[in-house]
């Protein structure tokens, strides 16, 4: 589905413009169109192949879809493709952002994702001095505007974490639920980093050595992008071996709980077991039993009974068992 | 045993021809010689070894087996190994495919596996404008082939895990069988991970620095391939790292569950313990017990019991052990 | 809020200047200017950037805040960002120190910190022979002091585990309360460690190589930070590595603690199950059972219970259930 | 002690001879001469390290033993120090095969082993056309020979792995010997690993780039060698991963075999503890209990006792606790 | 404190001298001078560093002490650092022996360590013809001497941890001490990592590519030096994977004894239930209770009571709880 596509010289907008006619756009001097496209289908991408002489395995990868973020080289059309990221809860959705990047033309196709670019295109409009840089501008324009939404996600990766550890160290101990939500931002923090870091990896091509020459004029804003993911992946790395622990932590607490639990259990066993054992004693129906027959013989029993009791009691509070 | 030797020139199939005939064809401009052997015996490999004198080393391999996933340059010979891997229940099985790349021929050699590569000759005869790239692109839509296999592998995986992961987190507590599925499903992706690591490691010499002449053509096609390759790593790499953490936090389940059944155990000992030691009480046989000639003394007996218990289990209840 | 802002020359004070007066400053020769703002606001910080000419996207990240530690090259100005860190209990506060450094001025923006570098501005008039190094030298300076403060954070941590281990290995079996600080501690390790090691990689670019023209006279200085960063690197990560190995540990005490409470939870069930068992034998109430007529028959009853009890505590002592 | 000494021209074994006689044929166009001295007396290696001039390192290296493998070049003699491995049931036995290479001589010294390398020999000397390659190609056939004598050892322990698997899961639980093989597994592939990782990375230096002159003509078997080696690591490798995912999956196995047995003991405590409480009211000695005097008071409680205690079990079943 | 002060000149010693002639011997040709100091005093150090034109952050580091292992160039002066280790029971005591070489000088500085080097010059003295290298060749011994001490402390972390290894396998369960014996080897194997691996690192500057002149003849030896720091830091990496491995494997060693323990108590549980429930039934007082008229009543309830622990002994025994 066609979104957009414009004309800009010189960094302002000359026009919106037909498909059909983007190939005259193109031999004009200092001009570049923009072209935005969402869930493309294979006829619309192959007009667009024509009019932009493509390359054929990228515009395949475009179509196909479930691409690895990645940066590659086709002559020269700069072909990326950046993940979309969307947060239900405890899953995170994956849409992509692929952009072909050639002298005179950007054309953008975003699948299987709501997010919207528009607010990129206007702010752009806005600031002819840097639009005039061409397509490697826009192609940061858009890195930039992706990124940027990766660290919200982050956050609340980061905000969840601190909610289950109130958890793990709260007065309730921590039972199954608690586990699954460790597991779960785990596969999370993953969805992220196959987002983040072949891209941190990638986006190196584009800034400090030899570059593309569409973006050798906006190399410091490739290395501003490169720099929010690195300090992404940072906190993912961190996040993720945080994780790490929190599990290991957390069954070393619920073995510690168990064995607390034990403690009370041998400590019922004892008291109970003492009781029962000499209340059994003068249950027994043998006839010579002197102490059976004594005036005080059941309180004297009750005493020692509760005597014994009284004393594990006493005991095992001190050692930390009851 | 012999599948197919074929002539082309030019992108265009000439004739099958025989195998003595091969030296021939070798010699006219623009064509190459294509042979595909299946589970070759020493005599046959021999045969084309003098024909299209191979490498000695290379040739040893190829008879041999059982070798790990690579690329190699014998002068102006490419020594290429593949696996193929056909999903067994629980288990991977590991075939070879190799492939000898010279100037002017192919020669693939299938090793333990029923996998077939009629289609790829068949859409490259469909296809003679790439074709005529000569036996580097047969190497490339060999390995492409190959390669495009070990996705659904992955998949299959992936959902195998996610299976697991209802069964770890769903009403029933996980048991023996969960682990062993995890298990297995771990060493599979090992088998994965040794067909793919390798190779992308390796075919980093057919594209980007120098490379070997009969690819040099063919160079963004290998990268597409390494491409795939990178990005079955990377599933493979998520896989096990989340195996690995499912392992851990499958163990805190059942510890957890363990101390939940310690907890009940407990409390059944602490309230039939009570109940036990007072009947035990009046179960005593001293002359002078009061209460046991009481009108209502046994109601009174039962009534402290059933209060005590009660009162345990109320108790119990709501520290969560019952 | 500015905190000072005063011309050098050769370096010797000048004298303390205002905002407007930079400009004239730049101009003479051997001269340079040094300014420190604390959280500036944007308009603070725009005034500068006119008089200064600091690049763009440096001034948003010095405005925006929370950036990792780095060093990054804008034409031929210098932006270094440096954690400030700041050891609450069980928690560690970070700060930023942005600088700028050109071949004439260094400004030094620091946000949410309160630690002051007064102390480094007055060393370095002590010292006018080192000062005269120019902008580089206040950089180093400046880099030197923020890492030192590094070392008895390093240390405080160290001593905290310490304090840990001999919890885990002294007398009372370690409950919940070493866990969390275990994990507090790898927590704070964790920070540490993202102020640390990011800085320790960029700072390679300023010595050894191609160096910026500032830091050209300074970079054995340099060096030297470097070689501090690389220590409390070193430091972290044995750190770190112990702590998980404590993690562990701790929890293969409990585990062990937990199974001498099972053992006495079953001696206890052992010997008084016996007890009970046997006078629950006598205790029946059948017509003929000659022993209870015996005259010693209760002694007898007493005796043989006392010798099975005392048999099996010995038995259980002897094998340390007891 | 001496076990061979040959002189060797173009490929062509001239005869055996003397050590004396070493030094007139080092003289003599296209000869080397080829030594094997096992457990070397300091002297035997002192008097071949005039003849030879070999450098003093490196023989201190072969007197000393225990050296870890490498390859170093000392001007143009090539020390190369390979382990030789021996599986003794439970337990690798390590001993070392020194090599120096020079350009007219080989000598190897075997040290701590009864591994023999005539085989070597033979082979070579009933293959001149490789033979006449010389000393570098001696080199690669005593390396060849060392490293494919790992293979088997390889399998060994992944046959031992595959019965320590089938123990695990099998029928009955794994016990204290299934974990002190799987962690004397462990142990052995680590000598393993440090007899191949290392020299996999230093055999590196032998082909590809700038190599030594002895062993330029026979780069490509060196590769062998090395693609061996690799080959080895990753299994290694692989074993290593799989041995301490099946440590984890026997603790879980163990955990899950406790958890069950702690539930049928509260399912005994349960019934039991129902039983004998019932009972145990109907023991009390009150005079007022009507249901005593009942006819068929027996039977009913017998009655309760079996539907309460019937009641729990089948409850129990059902939960899987019994 | 000066150890030792003295001039050497073409590999043989001229004489003790005074430290204010060091200045002298400095200007003749083929002369160096070697110093050592222990615990110098800020004091001494800056009088040889006046002398020696010592570098001032070197000297600044030699005073302050505990630095990480290094080989620092400052101009034509070369600062190392070494570790200078003592194994105390159970702990690693950690002392410094700072290097200054300059083109003409060796000076020594030993910090916290009772550790002496006579022996090392005593050596050197006696070796004249290894002594004319000069300073780097004293530089060389003194970094062989120090290595060489590292080897019979591995070797006696690895005796410790077979110890263990019997005690975990051996009859009686680990306990507590075992546990802490594993932890504070492991914490021994962080000390000794520290002092090898980053003087691993640094060493490989001084040969092989670029050298520093004072060690460019001695570049073979020292690279003896490295390789016998490889092998330390291979042994130590291996040490360190065992440790892991035997906590992990005795956690679950500790669980399976957990496991019999809870078997044996349930085994209880169910022997002593069943007699103890079938003795209350008899000891009940109802009226109607046939069997207790029986002339056998009581061996028949004894036979009954038996039988049925008997099978219960039997079962548990077959199925390995007791």
């Amino acid at each position: 589905m066609l979104i957009n596509c414009a004309a800009y010289c010189d960094g302002r907008k000359l026009a919106d413009i037909e498909i059909g006619a983007i190939h005259d756009y193109l031999q004009r001097p200092d001009c570049f169109v923009w072209v935005a496209l969402q869930d493309a289908s294979p006829d619309e991408l192959r007009v667009l192949q024509a009019q932009l002489e493509l390359p054929e395995l990228a515009v395949e990868d475009a179509l196909h879809g479930h691409q690895r973020p990645k940066v590659e080289e086709y002559g020269d059309c700069l072909f990326t493709v950046l993940h979309l990221l969307h947060h239900e809860p405890a899953q995170i959705e994956v849409g992509e952002l692929a952009v072909f990047t050639g002298p005179r033309f950007v054309l953008s196709v975003r699948n299987r994702s709501e997010q919207r670019f528009l607010g990129v295109r206007a702010r752009s409009e806005r600031e002819p001095e840097l639009l005039r840089f061409g397509p490697g501008y826009v192609l940061y324009a858009l890195m930039d505007a992706v990124v940027d939404r990766y660290f919200p996600l982050v956050e609340q990766l980061e905000d969840e974490l601190e909610q289950i550890e109130a958890d793990i160290f709260g007065d309730r101990l921590p039972g199954r639920a608690t586990v699954e939500r460790l597991y779960l931002l785990k596969r999370r923090t993953t969805v992220l980093k196959q987002a983040a870091a072949p891209l941190l990896h990638d986006i190196g091509r584009l800034y400090g050595g030899r570059v593309p020459g569409q973006v050798a004029a906006v190399q410091d804003y490739v290395r501003d992008v490169a720099d929010h993911l690195t300090r992404i992946n940072a906190s993912i790395d961190g996040l993720r071996d945080t994780i790490a622990t929190a599990i290991q932590v957390n069954l070393s607490l619920v073995t510690i709980d168990d064995g607390a639990v034990t403690k009370r259990l041998a400590a019922y066993a004892a008291i109970f077991g003492v009781w029962t054992a000499l209340a059994g004693l003068w249950g027994m129906n043998f006839e010579f039993m002197p102490e059976l027959g004594w005036r005080y013989g059941y309180l004297f029993a009750l005493g020692l009974i509760t005597a014994a009791c009284a004393a594990l009691f006493i005991r095992f509070r001190r050692i930390g068992w009851l």
